[in-house]
């Protein structure tokens, strides 16, 4: 089956340039590698009425889940949970379970400090109607998952330790089985003394040859500085490793094939 | 004059995670320095029906300026332009100076190789009716200019030292005298044996004595991994810098006074 995911980053400090977005990058790895397929990634600001109407753009694309990062810690502008409850019309209350989990974290700070559940600290475990929260080893922020028609919501702090943790402990197993196997198997040609767009007219034709393989051209391979290499991206997406890797090598040989006719060094 | 700026990023390549979206980064970082507030930022796929309405989407919100970077290359996978002129019900069209731009690059190129003017490299010079060419000191893509209602519309190469440069030499000063002068200013204070949680109502006290002033809780400061270093950014919009400045200072003494009552350490 396709896993579509959407990710949602939010935070000012990702638009003022001030933080690169690599919880979206590290995200977007991973969900593919697990055999997800990302379709966007939209960035906001910490801003309530802002957050809501995203959530419900994205909830209309009906994706198989919105991975949304940032908002879940103590302070006023972390607002991801209020803004998830009010675009799906839920009320806001203290879930239990996720009240646990905060308390046990400020328990096993206590021979520092006596750490009471203050209000800021509630806020953390205080979930839409019907929400699930998700343990975070390395926080204090709970994960929050809700369900909303077919699309399943994961809220994960913006802090990368916790997201990336939270993500490997409760999120990456559900992403393999709603994908069921289905993957992107990808490899890479890198071709020098050409320009890209003597290659666009190949790549066209390689891939009329070969239905189904994708054929990206990375101008200047990973480097983007070299004018005349270029990285030629091969995809294809299967559930078959095999067949994928078959269909792929086959495309490569034929752009190989022209090129060296050509006269291009291929490597 | 407030001057908002949306970012489109296209590419599939974003959104597998292969590469990391720093041309948005280095966008939304040159953005406000230059007074301009960036609010929200997406990434989708090279997909034409996805580009279309992504833009359609972002031009009800009406920017001041919409910032779309990569799909200008020679591809059949590079179709920013076709997709900006269907949304915005413009026919394309081969542009006269665009086209001049191509040539010279393909001119200044004809030691090496004889390289006529392709399909593949036509279509790079094929704008929507009434947009304008930037040229692109460094790479061969023209970047390109539509204006649609308030909003300005600039095309931007994916490759990162082609999108630097057209900003800077076609786009910085635009956003500058949008912006008319209007800044951010900002400052940090950084702050340890504290929990954000801690902090949380402080942050919120500060912020009502000081209106106007947003103060920001980055845990973990700019590593993100010590649990109790807090960075909190002071941040001031204004037209006035003195202002703005005076403004923040203010509210960091009234933060640092209160910390040290407390015997939090502050620098």
């Amino acid at each position: 089956m396709l896993c579509t995911v959407e990710v949602l980053s939010i935070g000012n400090e990702l638009l003022t340039g001030k933080t690169a977005n690599t919880n979206a990058t590290w995200l977007a790895q991973h969900t593919t590698s697990l055999g997800g397929f990302v379709t966007r990634v939209t960035t906001v600001r910490d801003n309530l009425a802002t957050i809501e109407t995203t959530i419900r753009e994205i909830l209309r694309r009906k994706p198989t889940v919105l991975l949304v990062s940032g908002g879940l810690g103590p302070t006023f502008d972390d607002m991801t949970l209020k803004a998830l409850a009010n675009s799906t019309k839920r009320p806001l209350e203290v879930n239990k379970a996720a009240l646990q989990m905060v308390r046990e974290k400020y328990r096993s700070l206590i021979h520092k400090h006596r750490l009471p559940l203050t209000k800021a600290r509630t806020k953390m475990a205080t979930l839409p109607k019907g929400a699930q929260a998700l343990p975070n080893p390395v926080g204090t922020a709970p994960g929050v998952l809700l369900q909303i028609g077919r699309s399943t919501i994961i809220c994960l702090p913006g802090v990368p330790s916790e997201l990336e943790k939270i993500f490997e402990t409760s999120i990456s197993r559900m992403i393999s089985v709603y994908s069921a196997g289905f993957l992107r198997e990808s490899k890479s040609l890198h071709v020098s003394g050409i320009l890209e767009s003597e290659m666009a007219p190949l790549v066209d034709r390689v891939m009329r040859m070969n239905p189904g393989v994708y054929i990206k051209s990375h101008p200047g391979g990973r480097e983007r500085r070299a004018r005349s290499k270029i990285e030629l991206e091969f995809s294809f997406e299967s559930s078959n490793l095999t067949d994928a890797q078959k269909k792929i090598e086959c495309a490569i040989n034929d752009m190989a094939q022209i090129l060296s006719k050509k006269g291009k060094i291929v490597k």
